[in-house]
């Protein structure tokens, strides 16, 4: 197997597909659309769901799990979002198949069984939770509701790509309703913020945490929080959003309380959601021409130790020492492989383990058992440097938290130089065409311009950050008043 | 709210569908057929989960994603499996829907989207699994291939339970390839004692470990070992099975491998699975007429501790050591809940986490602040008793013990008294009548056998236990001779 990727200098697009592949991340199903996520990459998502899992219970949340179909009666109930998922529904419309009476050996669908009413397989839970939630809540008592759920949904994608774009993906819902708009508002940003701290602290992925436009809202929300990356190529990509979805869902399903003063109202209602997407965003942010590049707090194995030796003698001798580093590493809470499989020589277990992204190599050779020394080497940097037998555990446990920071810093670095406002729109086609990132302008407020602008250039609002502040300006377009400047980028 | 459940002697049925809405865990769902596992149940299924996972893993299994769809050329692919699940099989044939041009505000499946072929909601994923291990074995030393997915997967059912038998369900599904027959049939061994021990060790619940008829087996396997359940009504439950599938998928996939000797061979498979069937069977193993039972273990809650009190200032000094209670309590690893909610009255409390069979309760009133005691409760035992409150700690810390094991004590004591041996048909039947549990005879080993029984008294051949001696006998029905014993029993 040749471990050489296309550049992302030659082809960004082909280095990523080729590298979700090679390094064992995922892979194209028989069914059109549909990834089959490989263990080396499910293993990276569990690590992404045990602690997005930890902090929504921190703060509150808890599982529950809702049924994978929506009624299509119910899925129109909402109108917004129904127009808004429609067009991708995969729908059941038989429960049975049987024996095709003109193919032997063949199954068709049973016409006899069709369905009274046809089924869709869930784009998003909205529908089918809040039809629950109609029978939870009588009274402000019932409330807040805080649920997550960790699921499988369906958009039927007719251009997809692995981890990006996908017809079945999997994600978590959170859903909450709420006796209050303050409530709803705060949740909605709590979850914005957890979404933030995971990507930033968790993964080393340096977000903008905004409000969506108009154009770019959730079907059905009144506001969508959400937080934006950016890939090395200078493209943005939604990496989570959190919706304020107002009383729309309590009033398509009549969803009301008994408030302490004693009226009846419409509860306020929240969703927020992260998807197997990360695991494209993760990619795109680290890696290189080699391969992936991995954070340690994602890193399914941290430490790999390849044995370089001639003969049974040399690989036992090694084999004490290397045992004795996996023993101790272990106990520190590092994550390690000693990779004595005899098939395989060092050098391409080097490669084998760059492409894979594993954050440290440790090389043990005849010449490091007379100087009492290892070779340690650095995914991310490429750096080398000998060590201490006796230093290696101490050193390494520093490295993990050395790399993580690191890792962040030079994301955070990058995205920073790939922010640039500019105020004319020639300045806003060349920075595109030229730089690529967000650019920062000024904009009229209004859907035309920011479709127009999409036609013009394809770059559309990633979000108008939170932290961008009041500035007198015009619009980059129209030349209509602004009173701030939002990102505009384009986007995955 | 009324706690009072059905009791089981009056309809044991009810007595179970009662206990599982009333104490939370899941209720029907406006999908026909499919449930809401509420957060206390899914609490529960999260810790089995766990704990499956983390002995999967301990065994060498990694987990993967597969997709949700398989198409229906690949359905079809290993013909008795095909057969097996055809006549449940949820169906998607539409990728899209549209405005009802007859329905204002409705939409319409769009007949232009129909899919050139329909794709089958996953029943089981051995098709879609072994059309991907196609690529992914050359040779031996791609295997062997040991993987575990949880997912959910959906088998169109006309009479539904909650947990019990649900159109969907939530499970794992272990997927693995081997070089030689020998070494699949251990995994299969292996996985199915993992199930006992999870079962015996982990939920409480004492089960026989045996193999399937050739009746009961799962379509496509040439073995299917099982493990099974004694539910109070004396009814046996399915709670895990693991398959020997011999080379049935590899030939329908076309799946080989170059072996060590250089030859080309198709590979051995094994699947194993366990699903949220297993709620229920812990919910009928310990619960009483009260409500749930649950072991320490499995317990979302492990110890509540209620404040008996009149005024605020009571209120606080309870709180005082209730709060260094939980303190403590969660330094030693149990979880525990403080209810200070002051829109309950004790009782109310009280009933309501009897039924939700939260394993210890602690009651704390004036009288114990006088004289440094609290009031214990076991919910399995319903005892009481004062205990100082400097002993309370290490107290609950052993009851956790104890409690777990009593009630697998308890489990079995009743499960071993309802293995009852019979030699005639009229004593198959009066015990099958009078007494229920398992009936161990001697069976002739005719599939012809086991449906005349089947017809006669609705039991089946639970399994043929693996510890079962050799012992000549006569088959209960026909008189042919027969080698072992078998178990028969009505089942869930
Ligand atoms: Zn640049
Ligand atoms: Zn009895």
């Amino acid at each position: 197997m040749s471990k050489n990727l296309t550049t992302r200098e030659q082809d960004y697009s082909k280095w990523y597909n080729e590298l979700v592949v090679k390094a064992d991340l995922a892979e194209n199903s028989a069914v059109r659309g549909c990834m089959v996520i490989k263990p080396y990459g499910y293993a990276i998502w569990e690590k992404m769901q045990a602690e997005l899992d930890r902090m929504f219970k921190e703060t509150g949340h808890q599982n529950a799990y809702f049924p994978l179909f929506v009624p299509k009666s119910l899925f129109e109930a909402e109108e917004k979002n129904a127009e808004g998922f429609a067009k991708e529904c995969a729908v059941v419309t038989h429960y049975r198949l049987k024996n095709d009476p003109e193919n032997p050996g063949k199954l068709m669908v049973d016409p006899e069984a069709k369905l009274e009413e046809e089924l869709v397989v869930r784009p998003t839970s909205e529908a089918i939770i809040w039809s629950t939630y109609k029978n939870w809540i009588q009274s402000y008592r019932d409330l807040p509701i805080k649920i997550n759920q960790w699921a499988n949904v369906v958009r039927w994608e007719m251009r997809t790509r692995l981890f990006l774009r996908t017809s079945e993906f999997l994600w978590q819902e959170g859903h909450t309703a709420h006796e209050t708009k303050k409530e709803a508002l705060e949740e909605t940003e709590l979850m914005n913020d957890i979404y933030a701290e995971f990507a930033e602290k968790f993964m080393a992925i340096p977000v903008v945490k905004g409000a969506k436009s108009e154009n770019e809202k959730f079907a059905g929300a009144l506001e969508t929080y959400c937080i934006e990356a950016l890939m090395q190529d200078g493209k943005a990509l939604q990496a989570g959003t959190s919706h304020f979805l107002g009383q729309n869902f309590a009033k398509a399903f009549d969803v009301k309380y008994a408030s302490k003063e004693g009226g009846l109202e419409y509860v306020w209602a929240t969703s927020w959601g992260v998807s197997t997407r990360l695991m494209g965003a993760l990619i795109m942010t680290h890696s290189d021409d080699k391969g992936l590049v991995l954070p340690p707090n994602l890193a399914p194995i941290q430490v790999v130790i390849i044995p370089i030796y001639k003969g049974e003698e040399q690989l036992q001798q090694i084999s004490e020492v290397a045992n004795k580093m996996v023993k101790e590493l272990r106990a520190v809470g590092v994550s390690v492989k000693f990779d004595n499989n005899d098939n395989q020589k060092p050098g391409w277990k080097f490669a084998q383990y760059e492409l894979q992204g594993v954050p440290v190599r440790l090389a043990i050779g005849p010449k490091d058992l007379e100087k009492g020394t290892v070779e340690l080497a650095r995914r991310d940097t490429l750096t080398k440097e000998f060590v201490n037998q006796d230093e290696v555990v101490s050193k390494i446990k520093a490295l993990m938290t050395t790399i993580q920071d690191d890792l962040f810093e030079k994301a955070k670095k990058f995205r920073d130089e790939h922010i640039t406002a500019v105020d004319t729109f020639d300045e806003f086609k060349k920075v595109l065409k030229d730089k690529g990132g967000f650019i920062s302008a000024h904009w009229d407020g209004t859907s035309e311009t920011e479709n127009r602008i999409k036609e013009l250039t394809k770059a559309t609002i990633r979000c108008i950050p939170f932290d961008s502040k009041e500035e007198q300006g015009k619009c980059v377009l129209t030349g209509e008043k602004s009173e701030r400047r939002v990102l505009f980028a384009k986007a995955y």
